[in-house]
């Protein structure tokens, strides 16, 4: 339909299009399944995320997939990029939706920004079926790290319980896990490099959600790659940090902390010579 | 705790107090759950956010009440103000953080973040039993509106689906549901005023949160107030709506709109006469 | 014009109204007056804000002002709330609107955001003739504290020399300072209190603000209460302030500065008890 | 000194650098230049951003470039992105900070967003002496726009005045514009493929910074490279634009216009069939 919607004359009768939902008729309608029906007990969030996102009904188990995602990346302390800004600025006494976007604009190539990457270069990899070791030395040669791999805390001793917890979940319910597979054998290769080359959190979504998105019997093999080039994985996480964020903004309301300022003394105050005029 | 906090010790040690989670174990904890807990069978995304926002363990109808939420308020099509602004901001080219991020700055007083007032205000008015009438005339009086009552569109013959559905699904699962009731009452009186004076979806969602906190045994009165005045309801909303702006930002992604420019025509310029220098 | 603008006609046939700046002619204008002539040497940023905001052309003397306060304002070290958010955003990776945002989103009542609140209740004190020591009590006696009035660290004795530069621009420049006059005297009242209640920067520009305003020869005196109810002074700071931030997120950028996180011993984890199920 | 900072023993004391500003001593530095010096007649807002952003003290022609590209961006009318954002905010009831941001997040490679691609592909074709035509044929052949070149309704015959008058200015003061004489160049020769591909704002702005910085006799080639590398000149248009932005914010309050809501009308719905389960 896009390029239909596209042609002229529909271009000159209206300015915008929306192909995700409908508010117009009795009820709201999420890629035409009425609200009514996503409220009855076999739906969820999962189902009206992916109704509003790939246009789809997915089965349980990947509905439930995508929500244990929700879960489990919905917050990871105080100490993030994201939690310390919405902390911040709940703390200049900013209302909560100003406090949750100061926290979400740092969400990025560093900080939970990886998974569609990851996603991509993993499906990829495996598709072609690159052996791991020339898939890391290769990335190398480039000058690129494997994005979801490395952690600045989590090493091969003290794995990341979150990936763990996801993968045991993957590993009843999907139908196949090809893309952690080929995955988790990276992170065999890279661990003989360094001990915290682990498979992170980004790169653990990323694989199973190519896995889920290609066994789920829904998704054409040019509609996976759509979903992960607009970058919806990303969007996963946004909207389950959102979560924590709101809770790190009350939690600070009601302490009711006061203006926060980064202490003189832990900063190198570098000033250049005074320039010429 | 907060007092404890903050006495004299404590605030020298550190800058930063965080009470909603803990990232350093070998696993992270949401208000001492164990993810892993958390990601077992009887769990969900309504958990996860109540342990976070509120440090409860929700019963089950409770919960499932929060989903309902997040699945009624995720998307209301994109004519309103946060769909809008987020389709804007993606056919202007920018990343889906950015897209969200414009459209979530438009929440407010007059969309989508009267939920708190709407629950304080009948929360307050139907502890007091102040009558319907009196309630309405009272902030007409102070030249207010009441909050969570009335809609552009929506009348007494067409009423909003998505109230009767939340309602629908509190009479069965719910203890009890006073403050709804309540709300109705007054919905009944102002309809006797103006058809489209109905019940909206803020005041039902307020009003229904209050009956979730107060018969869900597990909040003391203060703390149900605490709840109300913190904002979270409004944060329901806030997060329930992120999956729809996502969705609206991919979806025009996806068709790879133009960059969107308001019609001339469309605007009146009333420009001032030339100022005197 | 306002009431004018929305008379019934004019509402149906444009959704929008813009009373500030035209693009359609051949040279854009800024209330009326044409970009070339802004561009002459007589004008400057000063008059461009100002015709913006205000649709005034203003006397040299205040253009000037408000480009001191622009500079004055600009940059106040990296540990306050904004450059701190920017910061840490830059670091993250995120692109320079994204960084220059998530600052932004800290500036409110307790960092830059009390400029309006200062200047209103000064000018109102003054022109009531309430005696200064009347003044603080009264508020004190409300549990308000004086806007625009205490400091960190600046003391009696350790003056903030922004307030003092300002403040001689001001006696040089200004037909008369009665405001600024009034704020000081305020100030030598709250000092015999604690030596840090000193008038701060926000006080000084609200102060002085007023007196421009009120002696512009420009603006009516319902003209002058409009302004300061805009919230036009917190704009003031906002956009100044936007030239530091961006300055701090091109520096963590031209230094490579990698993500930062919070060290975890800055941080007091105090979880609750486990919650009940 | 960057490499100096990032060295060991420095990274383990302080965990942030800064080396634009220092709020420490009696009075705030910007680039170790005393904010006295810069309150005295000869220097303005264009030399505070210089000394914040690039550390240097320019000329006085150069700050006052500077200064005439915030005045000639300021603002240019409701219609475009950014105003339409912060227009839509602001009648949904929130705060000017809010407004703002809302707006400024659509500034970007679609709009505004354009001025540093554009002065680093004019740069390096200019220093390598590419002819024009080649230029934009080589750009073509990869698939790519000409960065700063095309316009929705400006064309040969009704230019963007804007573009004229910054070039006349140049002309004026400007030891040499090389660069900007390499883009008219270019756009000679695209004019001759379609009327419309004119030397826009952007690449105006990017040509005659570009002229500004290799001609001020402050930065060498590699500073140079790296201010357009860095991003800083869509800064000037951010801080810039954040004028006009407030300035509708404050415009639409001034009014009390009501919510926005885009017309039903406007949107073509094309919702998908629904999916199977
Ligand atoms: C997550 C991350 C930032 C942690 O980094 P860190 O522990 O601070 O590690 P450092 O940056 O100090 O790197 C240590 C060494 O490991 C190497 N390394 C780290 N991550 C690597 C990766 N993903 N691929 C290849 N090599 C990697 C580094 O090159 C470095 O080697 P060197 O000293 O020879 O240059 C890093 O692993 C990374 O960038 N991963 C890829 C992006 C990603 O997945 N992000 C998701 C975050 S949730
Ligand atoms: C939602 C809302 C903005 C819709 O407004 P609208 O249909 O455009 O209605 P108008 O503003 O044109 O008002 C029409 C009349 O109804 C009255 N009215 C509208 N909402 C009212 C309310 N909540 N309480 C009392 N009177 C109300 C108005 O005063 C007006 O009467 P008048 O012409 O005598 O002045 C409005 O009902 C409202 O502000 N509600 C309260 C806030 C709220 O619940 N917001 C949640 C949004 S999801
Ligand atoms: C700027 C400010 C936050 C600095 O606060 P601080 O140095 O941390 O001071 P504290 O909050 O610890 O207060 C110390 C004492 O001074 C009093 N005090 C501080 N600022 C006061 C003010 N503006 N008016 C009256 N009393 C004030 C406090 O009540 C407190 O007295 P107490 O111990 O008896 O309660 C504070 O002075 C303030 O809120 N000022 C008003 C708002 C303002 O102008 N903000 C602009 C910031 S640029
Ligand atoms: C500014 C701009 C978006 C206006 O676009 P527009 O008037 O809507 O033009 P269209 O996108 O409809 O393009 C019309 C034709 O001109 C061509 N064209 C437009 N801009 C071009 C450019 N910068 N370089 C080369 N060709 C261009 C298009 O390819 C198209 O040709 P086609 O029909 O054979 O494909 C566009 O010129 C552009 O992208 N410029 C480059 C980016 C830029 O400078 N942005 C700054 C904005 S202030």
């Amino acid at each position: 339909y896009p390029s239909a919607l596209r042609s002229g004359a529909v271009r000159k009768t209206t300015n915008i299009v929306c192909t995700i939902s409908d508010d117009r008729g009795e009820e709201p309608t999420y890629a035409s399944v009425p609200l009514s029906e996503l409220m009855t007990p076999s739906y969820g969030v999962g189902d009206a995320l992916s109704l509003l996102w790939f246009k789809k009904l997915l089965p349980p188990w990947a509905s439930r997939f995508i929500e244990l995602v929700l879960v489990t990346a919905a917050d990871h302390g105080p100490c993030v990029s994201g939690a310390h800004n919405t902390i911040v600025a709940a703390r200049a006494g900013k209302d909560l939706i100003s406090s949750l976007c100061s926290g979400l604009l740092t969400i990025g190539p560093r900080f939970g920004g990886a998974v569609d990457a990851a996603a991509i270069a993993f499906k990829d990899a495996q598709e072609r079926g690159v052996p791991p070791d020339e898939f890391v030395e290769g990335l190398k040669k480039c000058g690129r790290r494997v994005e979801g791999i490395g952690h600045r805390i989590k090493t091969a001793e003290n794995r990341d319980k979150r990936v763990e917890l996801l993968s045991r979940y993957a590993a009843e319910a999907f139908p196949s896990t090809h893309v952690l597979a080929y995955a988790k054998s990276v992170e065999a290769y890279t661990l003989t490099k360094a001990s915290n080359l682990v498979l992170n959190i980004d790169g653990c979504i990323g694989a199973l959600f190519v896995d889920m998105l290609m066994t789920a019997d829904q998704f054409s093999p040019a509609e996976v790659d759509e979903v992960l080039e607009l970058g919806a994985l990303n969007g996963i996480f946004v909207v389950s940090r959102s979560i924590g964020l709101v809770g790190h903004a009350l939690d600070q309301r009601r302490m009711k902390q006061p203006l926060y300022r980064h202490p003189w003394d832990d900063v190198l105050y570098a000033s250049p010579e005074r320039p010429p005029p």
